[in-house]
């Protein structure tokens, strides 16, 4: 495992350095602020999202510091006091930090990530909370998507190479695999984050060499033991699979090897895999698989095993990495309260567009559980002062049609965030990423399944307690 | 400038290392191919695409080498030998390279990177190739279109929080700046590339203070010379204008300021922007600027201005960040060519899509400009031996519909690919940020108005000489 630190703290929108002196010119700097992230609306008008990046957050916020270099830059802009730069010199980390796990099914208006502290502080890392946080959590959910798809065959991210950058291409093979990829094309991905990376040949393979045979039994002869042979380089029925299973007859055979599969990268997948699946089993090998990797997504998957194309592995590029479909995240990060010897005083964030109007306060969030089936039922944003008592039901509500009332009986109730940071210090420990990908496909496991169609699926409720709703309408109220 | 070096050689796909291991292992590494970038469909189904992300390119090819730890790393994975594992440990690139300069107008089908060299190595460098060229490329070419439609206005990029990971807010703000963006608000892009960064408050600015006035007049107070407030909190023209107006009064003009704006970030643009200009006309502030930024694109900004919003300045966040239209840049990799004894051997892939045929042999690429207009008419493809002499004008035809020809005269030829790497050394140097800014800008104004239609653009013309056409058909004729 060699990652290369890198220091981000000047990834980040000017503003937040212009406010930042702001409050620290103003003397206001170490007033206490609460900031929330959250989301109005899922990508790709799903149920649900997928919330990921918390590692490389954490990591980002236990790096916050600006050096000297930092420092003469920023002095340049002649903008910023010596007094200010002094501070960010020094800066030292010293939130409290809420977050959901990472893996953990998350909906549109739920507190997310909660920052409380300095307001100079919970100020300046709202670039990075949000750029981190929307980047996996995007991937992670649109990965999600195509491995439902895939019905239980896996799914390989093969997407680096159309990646928005680098990063693009490191942290969504993280995203994509804690949705439940099976692996990734991804070499670093692998080599910094352990997730189980393959790969096997290109058409320039085959082309190099004077014919698609001699291609072929170079790889089976060097690499016996994972060789799955790309049969679409001149034609896939009348060359590309008959001289892969020549290969293994001829060279795997006397070998005492079986092969793995044959992948097939263009054409009508559902017809070549078909033909292709039959020539296999015809010549002895039925359990040689077939790998299907072009412009793949959850629809042309879900309707290629409508068809029952005899697909085994689909290695999806472009559309999961970029999360082509719908390649925004839109998660916001808007100050919902400050704290004035030790009261919370909530603020809210009125807008011309109603749909930008922010739930204010310190919150907390739950989620219910039906004891009977284990599934999820709704979740329960509250202060974060309430406790919230469920022996003997809860009624709902809500939030906007609040004449729409449930009382739930027999559920179990779960806090959905965790606290990360303590007065800067982090006291999570991260999971490995092989517990956050089973969490990932228990929590989407717990969801009904209602909530999981690809187009119009049932919303989940997310409702307020009473004292949330009050201070929300009060406010409301106030700035009419 | 301060840049971290990262050595991404492990940013890569699996398959170009078992391919590399082949060509080692069968003793052919050292055997000279030919690799090209080209992609086959501008985003958008625009008219053309702007080629970014060479200097990204250089840095990784002369950073290209193997650890230790990466060595130990691939060691575990068990198919690799003792003597491949040591030939990677000594890697030392040494491949030709050629590529359009940055900023430069390109089309589909046109050889845009071309790798020349041991085989073993132009394929290794095939992955990040294309991350790098694609992610910029597509930033830069969805970032023009946007400051085509602002029409003389400034363009700000604003996308950092919904960029797809850190360097794609990082290098996709120095796409968009070359794309003629005025700047950005992401301060590392101003600290690493010199790229003009400013930004002001957001809503917590205002929110944090006990009435909007406040928080205006604590700003104005602090940054007089660099005074834009964001009105849109509570109510833009009831509330947000006029204080900023108040404030640039009471505090500003006592100070002996001029403000610089206000900024929209929600409802309606055009009413908004149209009632603000006439408040703060009437308020004696006809200087003062209108910012925009609210889910903003070209075709947005188009109708903005269709309207005659008085709109002097936009911020583009995600759209322009992501791509967001058209988030994948597809460019290929794929070989051409062997070089055996001096004599280059044409290599075609096939396929069953028609549409991914590739074209053969090792090329130049040049583009004719008339001499009366200036303007850019067609694109021409030759094989590399080849010298093109225009002084007597030249008959082009159309690849496909090969009747199609005309005789071009009056022109001046370009050749559109520099040589960037010479046996493993650069020996090009990059132009500074604000050079290849310009020659982007000029680049874009030498095509025709036709071509940079948003919609059904006209289709610039990119034929073969003769001789490559040959060689192509040559081969297609041979394989059917």
């Amino acid at each position: 495992m060699e990652r290369t630190e890198r220091n981000l703290s000047m990834l980040t929108d000017f503003y937040e350095l212009t406010m930042a002196g702001g409050y620290f010119e103003n003397g206001r700097a170490e007033e206490t602020g609460i900031f929330d992230m959250f989301y109005r609306k899922n990508p790709d008008n799903a149920g649900f999202s997928i919330f990921a990046g918390l590692e490389q957050l954490i990591d980002y916020l236990n790096n916050l510091s600006f050096s000297d270099e930092d420092i003469d830059y920023l002095r340049e802009k002649k903008i910023f006091s010596e007094e200010f730069l002094r501070y960010l010199r020094g800066f030292q980390f010293s939130c409290d930090v809420w977050a959901m796990e990472e893996g953990t099914p998350m909906f549109p208006g739920e507190p997310i990530v909660i920052v409380k502290g300095p307001m100079i502080q919970a100020q300046l890392v709202e670039t990075m909370v949000l750029l981190t946080i929307n980047h996996q959590s995007l991937v992670c959910t649109k990965a999600n998507r195509i491995v439902r798809a895939a019905a239980g065959r896996a799914v390989f991210e093969f997407g680096s190479r159309r990646a928005q950058s680098y990063d693009a291409a490191l942290l969504g093979a993280r995203a994509a695999y804690i949705a439940g990829c099976a692996g990734t094309a991804c070499v670093m991905a692998d080599r910094d984050y352990g997730i189980p990376a393959l790969g096997t040949m290109a058409h320039s393979w085959i082309q190099f060499f004077d014919s698609e045979y001699e291609a072929f039994a170079a790889y089976a002869r060097l690499y016996p033991t994972s060789c799955t042979l790309l049969v679409d380089t001149y034609n896939v029925l009348s060359s590309g699979v008959p001289n892969a299973i020549r290969v293994f007859d001829e060279v795997l055979k006397p070998m005492g090897y079986r092969p793995n599969g044959i992948r097939i990268d263009s054409g009508d997948i559902a017809y070549l895999s078909k033909k292709a699946r039959k020539m296999l089993d015809d010549a002895g090998y039925p359990d040689v698989k077939i790998v299907a990797s072009n412009s793949l997504d959850e629809y042309i998957i879900r309707d290629l095993l409508i068809q029952n194309a005899p697909v085994d592995i689909f290695g999806v590029g472009e559309n999961l990495i970029t999360a082509k479909s719908c390649p925004v995240f839109g998660g916001v990060y808007k100050l919902v309260g400050v704290e004035r010897d030790g009261r919370i005083i909530p603020k809210i964030k009125l807008s011309e567009s109603s749909e930008k109007i922010t739930t204010p306060h310190f919150k907390s969030l739950y989620r219910f559980f039906s004891q009977e089936s284990g599934k999820a039922i709704a979740d329960y944003i509250t202060l974060h002062s309430e406790t919230v008592d469920v022996s003997d039901g809860i009624e709902i509500f809500d939030p906007v049609a609040t004449w729409k009332r449930r009382t739930l009986e027999n559920i179990t109730c779960k806090p959905m965030l965790k606290q990360i940071f303590r007065k800067g210090i982090c006291i999570y420990h991260s999971p490995n990423i092989y517990t956050i990908r089973a969490n990932c496909l228990a929590g989407v496991e717990s969801l009904w399944d209602e909530e999981k169609r690809f187009e119009f699926p049932h919303v989940h409720y997310v409702d307020y307690s009473q004292a949330l709703w009050n201070v929300k309408n009060d406010l409301l109220s106030a700035k009419r």
